[in-house]
């Protein structure tokens, strides 16, 4: 039997890996011994949290190629033909959403190799989960544009698809620009609409909170450098 | 203090809850005594599960109403307002994802109830990160239309999305109409594009395979009436 391909979500937040991965995630984890990564520095910390006496020694790690592409090297491929078992993990969350990753699934598909998820938290669904907007039609953006005007542009056509569809538009921004983020939200989005703001979800200062774009404007938000989730939508 | 809504994930499949539930989303549930439901006796059968020993006649279960939405009565708000924590669930996976319930969240966040997400499994996120496609930019549409020339319209109209945007197209079909969908995509889907079907995600059957519509073509799948995410995208 060929060997299985395991998706392995990474905890979001400091503090226990307990609080946020199924014990069976953290029970296969354990088992493996092939892994392909973001960092290999992350993943031994990772596996020796999970497990204070995982033999890190013998283990192996695949990480990341200088194209920014997750290593699915002919090694790797080989142990699964072999009956290996191999994980994939990313720095947090799931690998392959809002993360590299998903090229590592694509040749396991390509190669007849089982892929598997696991269960841990993804900060895009936990957010939705706790926003109150639209959970049966929603779309994830990743980024939106660095460019002040592509941004503003950007934004107003969300507004308009909301208005539209009544999809949820859900989107990241990277830490040191959610203020940047936020008050282009409160200057360009359509005033009636709900914004979720939602901060260092499963950690010490989880803050996830639905107003509209309106009510936001006389709010003073401290974002601290925490990562970010931003929701669109209307109720 | 006042109290805070808990949004409690549960199984998708049968099979200890441990399996899929992080051992913090237990412990949380196991202290709550009011519970927002969609149907009070799998929530008590749930309760039952993670907890032998749970005191089901002190519990209060608030269901769905005629109009197929959760009751967030006036009882409901004032136990929160008086510093008592609540539960919301759904019948399967996370409340207000795919299901009803976000309506519960809304009006949690209109009176300044603090929401928080708890960690358990989702079947379209699972399906998405262990399909390969674009986890960077992707929209979940829910069902397509029943309707044949409506529903051929719709596959027809997401594979262009797909060739311009390059963003995954995810949806939902009723177990006994499985088949019927995957026959229209193989008929009306650009050829060259990926099908993930994902069936029976974190169960005995589990089955998630990424291969192009063209390739589909020459492989009879048995759907069995499990449930069954698809999603249509491009490597």
């Amino acid at each position: 039997m060929k060997g299985r391909l395991f998706v392995i979500p990474i905890p979001i937040s400091v503090g226990p890996p307990e609080n946020t991965l199924a014990q069976s995630t953290m029970d296969v984890a354990k088992d493996l011994r092939h892994f392909v990564v973001e960092k290999t520095k992350t993943a031994r910390q990772f596996l020796r949290k999970i497990d204070r006496t995982f033999p890190i020694d013998d283990a192996f790690f695949y990480e990341l190629n200088k194209h920014n592409n997750y290593e699915f090297t002919q090694t790797v491929l080989t142990h699964l033909e072999n009956g290996i078992n191999v994980g994939v993990m990313s720095e947090a969350g799931y690998p392959g959403i809002a993360d590299p990753g998903n090229g590592v699934v694509q040749m396991a598909h390509k190669n007849g190799i089982k892929v598997i998820p696991l269960i841990g938290p993804s900060s895009l669904f936990l957010a939705l989960a706790t926003s109150g907007l639209n959970g049966q039609g929603f779309t994830f953006h990743g980024y939106l544009p660095k460019n002040e005007s592509e941004r503003t542009n950007s934004i107003k056509q969300l507004s308009q698809v909301i208005f539209r569809t009544g999809f949820a538009q859900i989107f990241i921004e990277t830490p040191y620009r959610n203020q940047v983020m936020f008050d282009a939200l409160l200057k360009h989005a359509a005033p009636e609409l709900q914004l979720t703001v939602a901060l260092d979800i499963t950690g010490d200062k989880e803050y996830i909170v639905t107003k509209t774009v309106q009510d936001w404007k006389s709010k003073n938000l401290s974002f601290d450098k925490a990562p970010c989730v931003f929701i669109l939508g209307k109720f």
